[in-house]
């Protein structure tokens, strides 16, 4: 018996500026004959949303400062890169370039909280040459817009999850994590729940959207086109999350 | 058309020691009606393999040692639970105890390499009072022995991944990660492959075990003895990797 399922949504096509995005994903998902229901989730990278929303700079048009400019010789970085992934950024964390590596990385936090390496400004899977892509400016928007298109359209509630693929500390490899959500929590807490064996459990709090997040790389491949993936089956109530809410208090963050 | 099954295995009984468990898991698998298939990937919790091969401790067994006692004051830890912590552990990277918290955490690096909280020695899911449960040994060797009986026994070659359950720097909640592995690899490397637009990429190395692992707490619930998760559809080449394969150099950590 199958408890939940991960389908890949295919043929979507290449995202542009002002596409209508959700009306897109709608059409694609029901090309590929996938009828929606409640409580399934739909997860995605975010760079079709970052597309639609114009999040793309030509980095022509990018003037380094300063501060770019000393990261960039640290770094062996384009500065107009460096000035995108400042601009995008609240705080630098730390940078790094290692010995094999053509270009170093720079660990920050960005305007939306999150920290990753160069705030989520990426350059692959991007038509024209000497551009990068941002993350969207407010992803749990993004997703609420998209929940709210096929709310109206088809009647049904789904779950929303936009995902960033992250490095981690200590573990190589990559995994996506949740940058937005709509419909669906950031965490499922089980504290106060007994165990099987009537121990109450303390800690017990399940990442949800970043598990969702982290499946759908299972499936997600970057070189495939296959940006969408429809989760079926799991266990969710409908409610009023944000992303940052997965994020963890700093007086609180005990690994650092 | 569902790219990726998983099927949440019920009525495995609570494990014991000396009990034979590849085979109990065996006939659960048989008796929730799964026909194991080649590519099969049984992600499983440790607790079931630690139970199975005696990796319970009951503190009344224990001394703590003077560093053992250090710790408990600062924390107001169980001085017995927090010698076990350190025997399981090659260092202790910080230790914290936050004012809303009845007892502190230990973060270390375990004697397998793995960098989490309290060096994966927990006390939920015991049957008996003033026990705590620590990982397998050598949590691949275990994975290894699990796949080597499907094989004789099923003549199926299926995947093995071993999970524990960890907390991440700057999020908040918990997601599985893999601890052990067999036959499947830890990460599926696309660099020196092409984007949609043909440019070669350069970091992308999805951490398939754990993205595995983390898909897997999507049904895995710890209140409800469900450790066995069976993927079905996932793309993967039979190999000799070691979950040890994710641990990050140290001098390449840039996150830290």
């Amino acid at each position: 018996m199958i408890n939940v399922s991960l389908s890949v949504v295919k043929g979507i096509p290449e995202i542009k500026k002002d596409d209508p995005l959700a009306k897109i994903l709608y059409e694609s998902i029901e090309s590929n004959g996938i009828d929606l229901r409640d409580g399934d989730i739909l997860c995605m990278a975010h760079k079709i949303i970052s597309k639609a929303e114009g999040r793309i700079i030509n980095l022509a048009d990018v003037s380094p400062s300063e501060n770019a400019l000393y990261y960039s010789r640290k770094l062996n970085k384009d500065p107009r890169k460096v000035e995108v992934i400042l601009r995008e950024s609240r705080k630098v964390l730390r940078y790094f370039r290692h010995e094999h590596q053509n270009e170093g990385t720079i660990i920050c936090e960005n305007n939306l909280g999150f920290i990753s390496a160069n705030a989520g400004v990426d350059e692959s899977n991007l038509e024209e040459e000497d551009t990068v892509i941002m993350l969207p400016k407010d992803p749990d928007l993004s997703a609420r817009k998209i929940k709210t298109f096929f709310k109206k359209k088809q009647k049904v509630n789904v779950g929303i999850v936009i995902t960033d693929t992250f490095g981690r500390p200590w573990r190589i490899g990559q995994v996506n994590v949740a940058i937005g959500i709509a419909g669906v929590p950031a965490t499922r807490s089980e504290k106060g729940t007994p165990d099987n064996f009537g121990k109450i459990m303390k800690v017990t709090e399940p990442a949800f959207c970043d598990e969702i997040a982290a499946a759908s790389g299972l499936v997600m491949q970057k070189s495939k086109k296959t940006p969408l993936v429809i989760f079926r089956g799991l266990d969710w109530k409908n409610c009023n999350g944000s992303a940052k809410d997965i994020l963890r208090n700093k007086q609180e963050d005990m690994f650092l």
